[in-house]
C-alpha cells in the first residue's frame, strides 16, 4: 500500500507506477535527501515536536541508510515512487515506527525543493571550477602565443591581424561572464525552502532558521506557496548553461575550421581525435564536433522546462517532476563537455608559421593604410575609398599591398610617402593597435594579469 | 586498438571514449544493425564481391550474435564506440577473419542511417497503433455520451451547449491528423540509404535494390551525400510528435480542470490517481498532469535537433550522433504518454448530471435567443445587442434567461413571442445545431461512422 | 555608391538591399547612435585625432540631425542599410566633408554594440519600473485581503486554506527575483565597447575611458574581439524576460480560471474584458489570455537568438544583425504585458464570500486533523491513513469533516476528543500556520513590511 | 461602442484596445476575409437565410470595400480590433443596416480560421514555387559542373572526391523533401471551417459544401470545436519551414566557408556581397550569412506557437491570436531568404581549378587504395590499417599517396602492383563510384533527369 493510500480503494495501476515514478532518476539526490532529513529531524527534536530520543534514533537510522546506499546495498523500489518515499521506507524498515515521525511538519513538496537546491548549489560550484580550469588553460596558451600573429576575421573573411593570445583571451572574457552568471544564480538558489510544507507551511512550531544554518543556506524562503511551486532557479541555471554551450560551440566551430586542411592552423592530438571506419586517412576533430552538437541538447532542456512551467497554476503540480531529468542532463552535458574540452585544448598543436603566412596573404593591413591616409589629412571616408581601389588593383594582378611600389601607391593618392612601408608588416599592424582591449602585446599582457587575479578570486563562496 | 586506428600513433583518451561513445544508447538498434548487415552480406555474396561461402558464414555468425544479445549473453564494450563496431567485433570474435569482410562497400555513415530508418519505421507504426487505440476509446465514449449535454467553452467561459460526444470527437479529429502526419513521415523515412558509403558511394559493384527489397524499403536514396548527412526525417517525426503532445496537453489540461472540485465533471479512477504525502484528502490527477508536463520534453527534443543540424556543412559530422537520444526519448515519451492516457480515459467516471446542470446555469442559450430574433427579422448585430442587455438584466437579478417572463422578454424586443421558450432548453439548443460538424445527435453519429471507418483503414501499410 | 564601395565594381542588388537593410527596425536606436557619436567626436577632439573645431562642428551637426529626426523631418534611406550609415549621411549632408571624419577610429561593429548596450540599459530600467509597479499593486491588494480565506491548491485540487494575501505575495516573490535577474543583467550590459573597432581595436590614440564616463558606463570592455562579437547580454536579458513571462503566464492562467463561472473567485472590470461577436452573454478575460499567449513569443525570441549565435566563429558575422528585432520584440512584449496587467489587476473585483465558501467545502482542513492526531501521539504516517479513511467515509455520505460528530470521529481513532472541533474552521487552520513564510496574518504582515522596503530600494542604480 | 458591447457597461480601456487589437497585422488577410464573406453571403442568400436582394447588396458592398482597400482609400480602425470587424464596419458604412446581416450564422472564430487557411494555401504554393526555382538553378549548375571535381568532406576533413554537380544535387534532394512536406501540409490546410460558428456550429440551415466549392476547398471540417480551436496546420507549416531553413543554413554555411580565402572555391558576385565601413579590402558574403542567421527566427516562431498552444482547453482562446504574426513572419522569412538565395547562387563564380587542386592534395583517394587491396584479397579491416600506415608515412614526409613509388607501396603490402597507379587519380576515383546515388557522371546525369521531371510535375495542384 502507498504511504498516502488512506483514502484510496484501489492500488495504482502498474503502468502508472512506471510512468510517474521518478526513482530511476531522482535517486541521484539520495545524499541531499538524507542530509536534509537529518537536519529536519534534529530540528524537530530541538523544538520538542518529537522527543530528543526519537530525533537521535532517526538520525542514526538515516546515517545507516546513507551508508547502505553508498555501499551499494540498496535496491530502490519503483512502487515507492521517488527517492523521498524510498528513503522513508528504508528508515522505517530499519528503526520501526519512530521512522514514521520523520515526515512530521514537512511534505514532499518542500522536501524536493530542498534537495534540488542543495544539489544545484554543489553542481554550480563544480561547473565554476571547470570553467576556471578552462580559463587557466586559455591564459597559459595566451602567454605562449603573445606573438603568434594570426588573421582576425569578420564574416569569415580576413579582416585585421591579431594574435592567438588576443583571440584566446576573447574566450576568457566570455567564460568569465558565464562564471558570473552562475554565481548570480547561486545566490538565488541558496534559499532554504523546508518548512513550506505542501504549500501552506505547517501547524507545528518549527525553527526554519536552524535547518538553514545546519545545511549552510544563506536565507530561508519568504512565501510557502512560492517556495514549493517555482523552478525559476533551475531554469536560470539552464539558461546560463545554454550560454556556456553557445560559447563552447563557437570555440568548437573555430577548432573544427582550424583543423581543416584548408586552414591547417592547429592539429588535435591523436588522443583527442578519431578515425573513420572506411577512410584510412581520416583524423576527425570529433570532440570539438560533439561539443558543438551537444549545444542543442542544453537549449532543448531549456525549452523543455520553460514549456513545462508555462501556465501552471499555484502551487505544486505533477508536471514539475519533469524539471529533474532536464536539470541533470544539463549538468552532465556542460560538465562533460568542459571536461574533455580542457585537455583537448591543452594538447592541441598550433601551427605558428601557417597562421603568420595566412595573415600576410589577405590584405589584413588595408585598414592600417587607410588610417595612414587619415593621418596624412584625408577624411576617413575618402581614405577608405582610395584603399578599396588599391585592393581592386592588387586583386586584378594577383598581388598584395606590400608588393606595390611607392610610385604605384602614389597613383592612388599623392599624400603617400616612403613611410607607407612601415604600415605594411602585419606584426607592426598588431603593435599599432595599442588601445585597451586591443591586440598589442602590452595590452594583452595587461588583460592576462587581470585574468589571473579573476581566476584566483574565490568570489566569496 | 581501434578498428580505424591505422594512421594513429596514440590511443584515444579514456575520457574521450566515454564522452563520444554511443554504445550506451545506440545498443537499442542492435536488431536493425544485424538485420541490415545480413542483407548487406547476402548482397555482397550475390554480387560476387565476397564469395557465397563467406556470405553464408557471416550471416550465420550474425544470427548467433543476435541470439547472444537477445539472451543477454553480451556485454557491450565502450571502447568499441558504437553498436556497429561492437557487433563487428562480436562477429569477428565468432567467425574470425571472414568477419572483417563484412564492412566491404559500406561505412558507418550509411549503416547508421539505415539502422535509424529501420527503427523509426517500426516505431512510427507502433505510435500509429497507440493513436488508433486512443481513437477507439474516444469513439466508444462518444457513443455512450451522445446525449450528455455539457457547456462548450471559449476563453474558458461558458459559450454554447454541446455534448460530451461532440467534445471528445474534436480530439478524434486532432489525433486523426496526427496519424496522417506520421504516415507522411513514414513515406519519407522508407528510403534505403545503404550503398552511400561514407559519403560518396562505393567502388564495388553493389546491388542496392536487392538490399532495399530484402529489408522492405519502398525505394533507395538518390544522392549519397544527402543520404548520410540529413536527419530531416528524424526531425519531421519529432515535429509530428510535438503536435501529438500538444494535443494531449490540451486534453490533459481539460481533464485536470474537470477533475477539480469546482468543475467536478469527471473523476479519475483510483488506479490512475495518486495521493499526497501529507494531505490525507488529496486525490490528484497525476497522470494527466505528467502527460501535460512531458510536452516540454518533446518540444525540447525538437529544438535540440533543429539546433544540432543548423549550419552543418555536408556530409556527416559527429554532431549528428546527438540525433539518437533525442529520437529515442521522443518515442518513449509519446508512446509512454499514450499508453497511460488510454486506460485512464477508459476508466474515468463521468458526472452527467453535473455537466447538464452546469450547462443550464450559464447563459449558454443566449446565442439561440439572438438567432431567434434574427429569424423574427432583426439584423444579427441588433439581435446581439438586445440579448446582451437581457443578460445584463438577469445578472443584476441573479437569474437566467429561462427565468424571464414573456412580458419581461418583450420589454427588450416587441418581436418576441411565446415560442421564445422553445429556444431556451439546452437540449434543444444542441439539437438545433444540426449542421455538418455540429453537435446535434444526428451529426455526431455521422462523424462516428466515418471515424470507425478511418480507424479500421490500414492506410496501405 | 555605398560608403564602403571602394573595391566593388557593381552596385548591390536591390533585393539584397531590402533583404539585409536593417534601417526599418534599427532606426529605433537613433538617439543612442547620435549620443554615442557625439561622445566619440568629443573624444577624437580631446585626443587631437581631429581638431577641436572639427569635433565641435560634428557635435553641432549631430544635434541638428537629432532634432530633425525627433521633429519627424527625416526619411531614412534603405540603401544606406542601417541607422549608423543613415546618420552619417545626414551629418555629411549637413556639415560637408568634416562629417566624413566622424568614423575615424571606429567601426559599425563597435558602434552597434554601443548603441545596443545603451538602449538595453534604459529598457532594463523601464522594465524594472514596471515590475515594481506591479509589485506595489500586489502589496496593496495583499493588505486588503489579509483575511480573505481561499483554498490553496496543489494539482488543482483543494489542499489547505490560505489567504488571498498570501497567494498574491507568492507572486511578489517571483517578480522580486525577476527584478534581481534584470539588475544582474544590467551589470553585464553596462560595459562600454567603443574603441574595439571592427574587431582589433584601432591604431589611433583614443581615450576609451573618456567615452565611457561621458555616456555613463561603469567600465570598458577588456577584449576587442569579444566586445564586437558576443551578444550574450542580449540573450541573458531575453532569458530573464522569459522567466517574467513564465511567471505572468501562471498568474494569467489563475485569473482565467478564477474568472470562470465554475470558480467565480474574481471578475475582471468591463474595461479589461471583451465580448463575443456572436454570443451576447460572453465576457472574456482576454487580457489575461493574451498575456499568457504572448509567453510563447518571448520564448521564441530566446530560441531565435540562441540558435543564431550557435557556432558562429569570431568575430562579427552578419547573422548577428538578427539580434535586434528579437530584442525589440521582447522588450515591447514584456513591457506591453506588464502595462495592461497592472491596471487589470487593480480594477479586478474579488468575490470574498465565494472564496471562503469554496475553502469550506473541500476538506482543506484534513491536514490539520492529521496534525492534531500527531499531537495526540500518533506517528504522522498513521495519522495520515486515519484521516484518509475519514475522508472516504465523508465522501460516501456527501458530507465534510466538520459535519462529523465526536462519536463518529472516535470510530476512526480513540485519541480524538472534543478539542478536535477547534481544528476544523478554515480560519483557524490559516492562523495555525504561523511559521515564517506561512499564511497566518502575522507572517504575511511581516512579508509585506519587507516587500515595501524592497520596492522602495533603488538597488543603487 | 463595440459591435459586441450589449452586456457591457464600460468602454474597453484604451491601452487594452492597443494591446489586443490585431488590425495592425491581420489586415494582411483583407482579401481572404472579403472573398470568404462574399461566399458566405451568397450561401445565406441561396439558403434563404437572408433574401437574395440582401445577399446581392452585401456582395456588391464587399466588392467596393475590397476596391477601396486596394486603392489605399481605407484607414483601418484600431478600436474595431481586427480585420473582420473593420470590414464589417466598412460594409455597414457603405450599405447600411443590411450589412449587419452578414454575420448571421457565423462567428469571428470560424471566420479567422477560414481566412488563415485561405491565406496559407496561397503562400504554401508560393513557397513551393520558390523552392522549385531554386531546384532549377541547382540542376542548371549541376549540368555545368558534372566534371568539376571537388573534395567531399566529413567532419570538415577531406574524405573522398565528388563533383560539384553531385554536391549540389544533394541539396536538390533536401529541397525536394521540403516541397513534399509543404504539399502534405497543404492537404491538411485545404479544409473549409466556416459553419463551425463560435464553437458549436449554427442554428441556421446553412450549406457548408456550397461555400467550400466556391472558395476552392477540397473538403469541410468534420467537428466544429476542432475547427475553431486547433492551429496544428499552422505549426506544421512552420515546422516544414524550419526544415527548409535548416537546409538553407547548411548551404549558406558552405558558401561562407567556400568564400573564405582559405577555401576560395567560389566568389559571390559584387551585387550579392557587401563591404566594411572600416576595412577597405573586405567583401563579405552577407546574404549567405543573413540567411543562416534567419534560421533562428523561424525556429523561434515554431517554439512560440508550440508554447502558445500548449495546454489550451477547447475551444477558442484569445492566446491563439498569437498565431498570426508568427506565421506571417515565417512566410516572409522563408520566401525572402529563397528570393535572394536563388540569384546569389546563379551569379556565383566557381573556381574549378582550386577545387580540383584541393581534392588532389588531401588523401581523398585513400579509400580507393584500400578497396584496391580488398580486390587483391585483403579483408577490408586489414586493408584499412595498411593504408592508414601509408598515410602516416606520407604525412611524415609531406607527400601524398600519388608521390609513392611502387617499391614504397610494396613495403606496405606485397599484393600491390603497377595497376595501383590507376587508382590514384581523383577523376578516376569519382568515376569508379558508379553506383546509384554515387558521384560518377553517369549516375549524376540519371538523377538530373529525374530531377527535371520532378520540377515539371505540378503535384496535382
Amino acid at each position: 500500500m502507498k504511504l498516502w493510500g488512506g483514502r484510496f480503494t484501489k492500488e495504482t495501476d502498474k503502468k502508472v507506477d512506471e510512468f510517474h515514478s521518478s526513482i530511476s532518476f531522482d535517486q541521484r539526490l539520495y545524499r541531499q535527501d538524507i542530509l536534509g532529513s537529518m537536519a529536519h529531524a534534529r530540528m524537530l527534536g530541538t523544538c520538542g515536536i518529537i522527543s530528543q530520543e526519537e530525533a537521535d534514533k532517526i538520525i542514526k537510522g538515516l546515517e545507516e541508510v546513507l551508508q547502505d546506499i553508498e555501499e551499494g546495498k540498496v535496491e530502490f523500489d519503483i512502487t515507492a515512487e521517488d527517492i523521498h518515499m524510498n528513503i522513508e521506507r528504508l528508515l522505517i524498515a530499519k528503526i520501526g515506527d519512530t521512522g514514521k515521525k520523520l515526515h512530521t511538519a514537512r511534505s514532499r513538496n518542500d522536501q524536493v525543493a530542498l534537495d534540488t537546491r542543495m544539489y544545484l548549489k554543489e553542481e554550480i560550484n563544480n561547473t565554476v571550477k571547470l570553467l576556471k580550469e578552462l580559463q587557466k588553460v586559455l591564459v597559459e596558451l595566451a602567454k605562449e602565443h603573445l606573438d603568434t600573429v594570426m588573421p582576425g576575421y569578420t564574416h569569415l573573411q580576413k579582416a585585421q591581424p591579431v594574435t592567438l593570445a588576443h583571440h584566446l583571451m576573447a574566450y576568457f572574457e566570455m567564460f568569465q561572464r558565464d562564471v558570473e552568471r552562475l554565481l548570480d544564480c547561486y545566490r538565488r538558489t541558496d534559499v532554504m525552502p523546508l518548512g513550506s510544507g505542501a504549500l501552506a507551511g505547517t501547524t507545528f512550531p518549527i525553527d526554519r532558521q536552524q535547518v538553514a544554518r545546519e545545511l549552510g543556506f544563506a536565507k530561508i524562503s519568504a512565501n510557502s506557496l512560492d517556495a514549493v511551486s517555482d523552478r525559476d532557479f533551475v531554469i536560470e541555471f539552464t539558461a546560463a548553461a545554454s550560454l556556456i554551450m553557445m560559447h563552447l560551440s563557437r570555440f568548437a566551430e573555430e577548432l573544427v575550421l582550424w583543423s581543416s586542411d584548408e586552414f591547417s592552423f592547429v592539429e588535435m592530438d591523436d588522443a583527442y581525435s578519431t578515425g573513420s571506419s572506411i577512410m584510412p586517412q581520416k583524423k576527425n576533430p570529433d570532440v570539438a564536433e560533439l561539443v558543438r552538437g551537444k549545444t542543442g541538447r542544453v537549449y532543448g532542456n531549456l525549452v523543455a522546462m520553460l514549456t513545462m512551467m508555462k501556465s501552471l497554476p499555484l502551487a505544486y503540480n505533477k508536471d514539475m517532476q519533469e524539471d529533474k531529468e532536464a536539470l541533470f542532463d544539463t549538468i552532465d552535458t556542460v560538465q562533460g563537455c568542459l571536461s574533455v574540452f580542457i585537455p583537448m585544448l591543452k594538447s592541441m598543436r598550433v601551427n605558428r608559421e601557417r597562421m603568420l603566412e595566412s595573415t600576410r596573404r589577405g590584405f589584413t593591413n588595408a585598414t592600417d593604410v587607410a588610417d595612414y591616409l587619415v593621418r596624412k589629412g584625408l577624411p576617413f571616408r575618402d581614405a577608405h575609398r582610395v584603399v578599396g581601389q588599391m585592393v581592386l588593383f592588387c586583386l586584378s594582378r594577383g598581388i598584395y599591398l606590400e608588393d606595390l611600389t611607392l610610385e604605384e601607391f602614389r597613383q592612388f593618392s599623392a599624400v603617400i610617402d616612403q613611410d607607407i612601408f612601415e604600415m605594411l608588416s602585419v606584426k607592426s599592424c598588431v603593435e599599432r593597435r595599442n588601445v585597451p582591449g586591443g591586440p598589442a602585446r602590452e595590452q594583452v599582457l595587461e588583460t592576462i594579469k587581470r585574468a589571473e587575479k579573476l581566476i584566483e578570486s574565490d568570489y566569496g563562496q
